[in-house]
This record gives C-alpha cells, sequence and structure tokens, in this order.
C-alpha cells in the first residue's frame, strides 16, 4: 500500500471550484466544480451499470470533453482504465481486450461503430459496451460508494505499448506513477495558476492523458482541441492565453507552418515536443522564430517525458533531449562518456511492469534506445536497439541519416533500414517521400557526403508513396522493404 | 521501503550546477555545485571522525551557512539529524540528548561552549562534540560510501516538540514528509526558476529547516539572513529580489513598522505567515499597505504548513488559515459545520510518529487544536484543547480574547487563562503587557464589551512585564499566574 493522498478532483473542488478546468475554443467551459459533479454523476450510472472497483473497463474514444470526465468517473469507481488506440484494426483490438481481461467497454460517438463490430468478431464473452456521451448523469446517492482517496500504489491505466516488434503489451501505470510524473514536469517547467495547456495530442496515449493529469493535480485549465487544426491552435495561443502545448514533429512544422509575423506572445512559455527524433533544420527554424521548444525524451513506461531541453541550452545543445527530470535517474549502458549504449531510466514515474507479464519491469528500466550523454550530462538520443546497423563494424543509426535527408530539399521525409550485404554486413538503404519528384539523386549524395561519414550515406534511395507507421505513428523501420514491394506490385 | 529520488542535492547539481543556491546579505555565494562539494567534503570529514549510517547526530546550532551543509553532509552519510533549539535550557537538552538516543553532538561557533557545559553535566556516556566550521573538508575518496539515493520512507529528521505540557517529544520526519510538504507547498504557491526565499527562522524549527528542504527539492535560492533584523530584509526584498520568506507575527509587525512609503515591489509575492493567531489589526494593517501575506497553519508534526490562505481570499477570510494543502486532508472532530472541533489531518506530510513512542501518530494526527471550517470550507483555527476555558457552560477560546485585546491602543501583548469560579466554574483571566501604563481599564472593559460576549469579557486584569514563553516562542497559558506571582515576589 503506498501513500495515501486525497481524490485529486475532491482536492481541486475543494481548492478551487470556480476555476476553469476544461475549455474548448468553440465555447466549452466547465469549472473544477462541474467537472467533479459530471464525473460523479456518471460514476453513479456506471455503477448502476454494474461496474465496480477493480473491473477493468477499456476506453476506445477519439477526444472530446465527455473523455476526461469519463476517466475520473471510472477513477472514482475504482476502475483500471485500459485505453486502446483508435487506429488500431479489429484484430489488434481484440488482442488487447482479451489480453486486458477487459469486463466493459466504453466508446467514443465516433468509435461505437467499430468496436461494436469488433466485439462481434470477438470469440472472447459478451462484453457490454456504452457509448461515452450517453451514459446518463445521475445524482448521486451516497458518497461512500465512491473513492475518497488516490492510493498511489494502486494500478490506474493501461496503455499498450506500440511495440515496433513483437506483441504489444500492457504498461500499468499506478496512480503514483502519473502523480510523480506531472510532479517531477512541475518542478522543471514551474507551474502558476495562470498557466494553461493545450491538448491536442490522443488521449489514449500517454502524451495526451498526462495533461489530463496535470489538469486535475495541479488545478490547472486545459484548453482542449479534438482536431489538429493549426490555425485554430495558433489562434488559441494567441488569443486565448495558452501557455503550454505538447506536440509531436509534424504538429510542430505545421504550426510553424501557419504562424504569422509577430509570431508567440510572451505568456506562451512551452511548446514541450516529444515523440521521436527532430530533424535539426526544424529545431534552428523554431529558434529564429522565437518558439520556445523543449525538446523531451520519454515512452509509455516512463509516463511521459523523463528528459527535458530547455529552450535555454537549446541554441548549445542542438538535438539533444536535455537532462533526466528531478526525480528520475538516467544511465547509459556504457562505461565511457560520449560513447553510445543503451538508456537505462529508473524513477517513481516509471512503470513497474506490464500486465500478465510479471517482473518484466524491476528496478532499472531498458528503454531499448540508444544515446548518450556528453561532458555535461545531457541526454542524445540515437536510436533504437533493434533498428540500429552494423556496417563493416560500425554502429550506424538509422535516425542520423533520417534527420540528415529529412533536410534535404524536397524530401518530405526519410526511413532508413539495413540491407544484408556481402562486404559490409550491412549497408544503410534510404526510403524517401519526396515533393512532386523534384529530388536528384547525385545532388543528394553530395548532400550526404558533407553531412555524414561514407559508411553511413545510405547505398540505395527508394522514393515511396508513404512510410509505414504503426497505430501510434512510430516509423516500422522493419516494414520499409515490404511497403516499398507494394507500392511496386500496386503500380505494375 | 518507500519510493526512491535521487539525492536532491546530487540532482540540482546535475540540472543546475551554477544556478544560486544560497547567498548572504554580507555576499557569500554558493551555487549548488559549490553547494554540493562542501557537503560532500563535510561528509568525508565525518564519516573519518566515526559517523556512519544510522547514528543519530543531535545539531545545536544557531543559524549560518554551514548548517545547510551539515544537513546535508549527514544526509549523505545516511544519519538522522536531531535538531535541537539552542534556548533550551541545559536540562532540557539534556533530557532530549539523552531521549533520542545521540551519538555525536554538531555545534555552531555559538554553541559550543553551552554544547559542552551541557554534556559536562549529563550523566550519558561520553558523545563526542564538533564545532560545524572547524570540520575540516576532506576530497571525497569513495563516491561509494554515500547516499545516492533518499528513500523517502527512511527518517531524516527529529525535532522535538515544543510541549506546553508535559515532556517534551521527538517527531520524526521521514524524508517523503519534508519531500511531500515541500511538495504540496509549490503546488499551492507555484515555483519557478527565478524564486528566492529569504530564510530568517531558525533552522532547527521546521519553519527554518522546511526553507531549506524547498531548496534542494525546488533548486531555489535561499537568501539566508541570521540574524532577525527588519532593515536588512526589507532591503533584501526591495533590492536584492526576494519573491518569498517565513515569518511569525512578531516579524511581520518589525517589517511592516520599518517599511517605507512606496511598500514592497511586485515580484514579493508571497510573505508565508506561521506560529499561531494574529491579531487582526495587524491584518488588516498589512492588507492596506498591499503585502501578499499568505496565513498558514502547521506544526511540527505536519512538517511545516498544512493549511494556507491566499491574499486573494484574505480579505474575505479575515482570521482563516485558508484551505488545506494539496496533499493534505482536514477535518474538524465535530459533524456540524462552523462549529469548533478538534481538527484532525492526514497527509504524506504528517510525521507518523515519535520517538520511542510507537504508535502515538496513526492514520489520523489529533492536533490538539480546535477550530472550524466556515460554509465554503476555509479553516479558522481557535486555539488549543488544553487551553479552553469553560465557563457556564460555555466554550472560551482564550486566543479569541486575546487577539482583541491586543488590538487595544496601548496593549503590546496579552495572554488569558482560566481561573476556577464557584458561579461559572471557570471565568477568563486577563495579563497584558502594556505600553507604559497607559491603560486605562473601564475603557478596556468597555471596548471588550462591544467585541465580545459577556461571559468572554475577562473578569480579572493584571499587568505584567512579560507573557511566559517557552523556547519556541509559544506562550504557555497555563504559566501566566506563576509569572504574575514571581513579578509580584520581586517587587516586594
Amino acid at each position: 500500500m503506498g501513500e495515501k493522498i486525497p481524490h485529486w478532483l475532491d482536492k481541486q473542488n475543494e481548492l478551487n471550484p470556480d476555476h476553469i478546468a476544461l475549455e474548448t475554443p468553440e465555447g466549452t467551459v466547465m469549472n473544477f466544480n462541474e467537472l467533479r459533479r459530471e464525473s460523479l454523476e456518471m460514476a453513479e450510472s456506471l455503477l448502476e451499470k454494474g461496474i465496480k472497483h477493480g473491473d477493468h473497463v477499456a476506453l476506445l474514444a477519439e477526444n472530446s470533453s465527455d473523455f476526461p470526465i469519463c476517466i475520473h468517473a471510472l477513477s472514482y469507481v475504482g476502475a483500471t482504465i485500459v485505453l486502446l488506440n483508435i487506429r488500431l484494426t479489429p484484430n489488434e483490438l481484440v488482442y488487447q481486450i482479451n489480453d486486458a481481461q477487459v469486463n466493459c467497454l466504453i466508446t467514443g460517438k465516433q468509435t461505437e461503430v467499430k468496436a461494436l463490430e469488433v466485439l462481434d468478431e470477438a470469440e472472447a464473452p459478451v462484453i457490454p459496451v456504452f457509448r461515452m456521451d450517453k451514459v446518463a448523469r445521475k445524482a448521486v446517492t451516497d458518497m461512500a460508494h465512491f473513492s475518497k482517496e488516490i492510493d498511489l500504489d494502486q494500478v490506474f491505466t493501461m496503455m499498450y505499448t506500440s511495440g515496433t516488434t513483437g506483441r504489444p503489451k500492457a504498461v500499468m501505470h499506478t496512480y503514483g506513477n502519473h502523480w510523480y510524473s506531472a510532479i517531477a514536469s512541475a518542478l522543471n517547467l514551474g507551474t502558476g495558476g495562470k498557466d494553461k495547456w493545450l491538448l491536442c495530442l490522443p488521449m489514449f496515449h500517454v502524451s495526451g492523458f498526462s495533461i489530463l493529469m496535470k489538469n486535475v493535480i495541479y488545478g490547472m485549465t486545459v484548453h482542449l482541441v479534438n482536431n489538429f487544426d493549426e490555425s485554430v491552435i495558433n489562434e488559441a495561443i494567441i488569443e486565448r492565453g495558452v501557455t503550454h502545448i505538447s506536440v509531436v514533429t509534424v504538429m510542430m512544422q505545421r504550426l510553424m507552418n501557419n504562424l504569422q509575423e509577430g509570431g508567440y506572445p510572451t505568456h506562451f512559455r512551452c511548446m514541450l515536443l516529444g515523440g521521436g527524433p527532430v530533424p535539426e533544420p526544424l529545431l534552428h527554424e523554431a529558434a529564429s522564430k522565437g518558439i520556445p521548444v523543449f525538446q523531451t525524451y520519454g515512452m509509455t513506461e516512463t509516463s511521459s517525458q523523463i528528459a527535458t531541453l530547455s529552450p535555454e541550452s537549446a541554441n548549445q545543445k542542438i538535438g539533444s533531449a536535455g537532462k533526466p527530470l528531478s526525480l528520475a535517474q538516467l544511465w547509459i549502458d556504457n562505461n565511457n562518456a560520449d560513447e553510445v549504449g543503451e538508456i537505462i531510466v529508473k524513477g517513481p514515474m516509471v512503470s513497474s511492469g506490464y500486465y500478465n507479464h510479471p517482473s518484466r519491469l524491476e528496478t532499472y528500466f531498458r528503454t531499448g534506445d540508444l544515446g548518450y550523454k556528453d561532458s555535461e550530462g545531457f541526454l542524445y538520443v540515437v536510436d533504437r536497439v533493434k533498428d540500429m546497423i552494423i556496417s563493416g563494424g560500425e554502429n550506424v543509426y538509422p535516425a542520423e541519416i533520417e534527420s540528415v535527408l529529412a533536410g534535404y530539399p524536397g524530401v518530405i521525409e526519410a526511413g532508413v533500414t539495413g540491407r544484408r550485404d556481402d562486404k559490409w554486413g550491412e549497408v544503410p538503404v534510404a526510403f524517401l517521400v519526396v515533393d512532386n519528384g523534384k529530388v536528384n539523386q547525385e545532388n543528394l549524395i553530395q548532400f550526404c557526403n558533407k553531412r555524414l561519414a561514407k559508411y553511413k550515406v545510405p547505398k540505395e534511395f527508394h522514393k515511396i508513396q508513404q512510410l509505414p507507421r504503426n497505430a501510434s505513428n512510430k516509423l516500422m523501420r522493419r516494414e520499409l522493404f515490404t511497403v516499398l514491394e507494394k507500392e511496386r506490385n500496386y503500380e505494375h
């Protein structure tokens, strides 16, 4: 049994009942008193439907303002929430629903049909399905039915790792994992009563979910933008007092392209950038526009960011993910400074395990990512262990090559993987999504030769329509050749 | 075993080595890298002197910049620190040193002689004594000797409760108690990289010690003022960028009297006011001068503040100590809202017990203080349970009467206690420290009659030279009659 703290939504209602909890560009505004009441009234309804303490309740839902209400309702009931990615195929969903031993499924408006189809095909026992916006709000009959305290050691959520290889596994997050993650972030970025965080990432991913946690842990307003629209978001930042936003690279690019002369106002103090490697030219562009970019490193297992680079250090440390947050420890599995090794992390925000995979995570979590620390302790994430190419005895990191390729005019995005080679063992091969075929291969090779050691310069270049990505939008480098094959077959 | 986090001073050195950790008005400046190095080098020296993990090391020291170095050194060694009040008598010190099973005593410059005298008189086995400024700094030979992680469940400090009645008891604070207290305060007051907290309270009390904790937990600059001098402090606030200060009532009064036209600059955002009841006129005066006073409620057992009133609510809630902080729960032992009862608290910042008094504190801590919550949940602390007077079946709270008396011109301070009375059971009696005998008793009674119910108006008024206070400066109401007796004997 862990530390117990008052239920965070009760606490915000006690401290700041009139403070705005959630708002949307369309004009929805809900204060903490209303958010709590709605959550409790949904909880009452869920209880009546038979959902009880300890149940595994899956959420398959797009972003909406019902989503946070639903997670707090399930928290009051004491259920564990299984967060499903709405981009998954029916087969993948059935696997996760079975694996997580789900008792009940709650959907959004847009995902109800999909959910019903999935469950029809499943061989699992009948699982009741409710649509969150149709769950009636019922007056609470007895507060004793609901959790008044949060036990930091209790499992609150499960999220499947995107699994670029192998079967996905459910990462279990305790309340404490989410809480310590929010606190570590607060100690890093600072907190204040006027903060407003814009949420445009999927709430079923830890990146979006963690903002809903900060909402109730800090008592901070969250501005919900359910569909990514760069002009809506830029307007919210400029006109609606947004102070923080979390984005992935492609979102940052789109926001920058849409940004008018004059840039962002000074109240906007943090663009938290996660989700993988970032092309350097993009970071330079952001710096030149005065955008307060905080590059981060994190994953589902670490309950979002575990290392962050502040804008003050950004110019000296281009490409770094900064230093491990206040409560986190981070090592490189390599004795020599400046040398690449697997990144190992530890801290109270790190998940203690996968569901049905006991003791998978122990004291230390081996991330499967490769990186190094420079002499001042700044982390550079190099690549996934499993994606590393060994060419003539040299380690070659696809992400480094992709970053260079993405800086070449006309290249929209690039993927790199290895091909067997009799002479070198493996050699790097590039797959490019290009802008109307404007790319000249000779010039591109020269461009690479200036920026990369010879053994890193791809030996082949292929144009493809689209890079293979999984439901979490992660590049699946192992699929690059298969995609090329498919596209060619389609063309013939 | 609790959650483990990286040693907080190592972490600050990792994150912000060049950020100023400690500074003084005299010009001492130490960054986090230097603070860590000095602490480790003192730790090396203490190890050589035989101090080891698990030892109970008493500190009997006035405030100085060696003090924080010493507590971090002892933390690296893994010793438990017993913090002694330098105002205690030799007898009291001997009792605490024996009770806490102290292995070693560390003093300040000014307390060395006292410490040696105390130990000469003690019947305890010989306890080595070191003066902290004379402990050499030695280069670290092996980092493996020192704690790299902090276990939040490990006991870090013991502080004796001031014990207005009975024998003092050592409140044990885990690292977690201090850590959660700092976090709860950060969630309430906000944090930012430019914060600077002025420390002028004794470091051996939890009020001062907690600022040393915030120093390393937030990575925040602390401005040390070792002797209370209102002009030095006001200058520091105005000229040196101080953003926060913790004070008790008499300090606030002196700072206000010294404050020039124009008041404090806007960067100064928090005067945290604790240490007991505050006369209302003083709060009105502070409000009129635009001083951002945060009234608090807390005690050694709660590791400092557990409830705080923000300046925004101060005008509507004069005299309230606000709402329980984010991680705290607080109840009144009484079913009816607005009715007085004993204050009960719970939370991870609440000590789990007293040394040598197992299971004294259980899940809930009964504070021994009386208070009530208004309909909006704001706490009003009324008095100590044991000081309450019952007169004709009515509960009479000395602190309420004292607050009224202190508002009368010419009264410097007032103490109230009960006297046996055949008719009413008990009646309140007032003891006044006055300004050159200017007080007219008839007028004072009229003044009271306007502000207090008849049964609360003191039946006797006595002038005394000084109120009886213990080493923690708490009014000992039970001693009021004894003091009066002594003063009279002295006059005769």
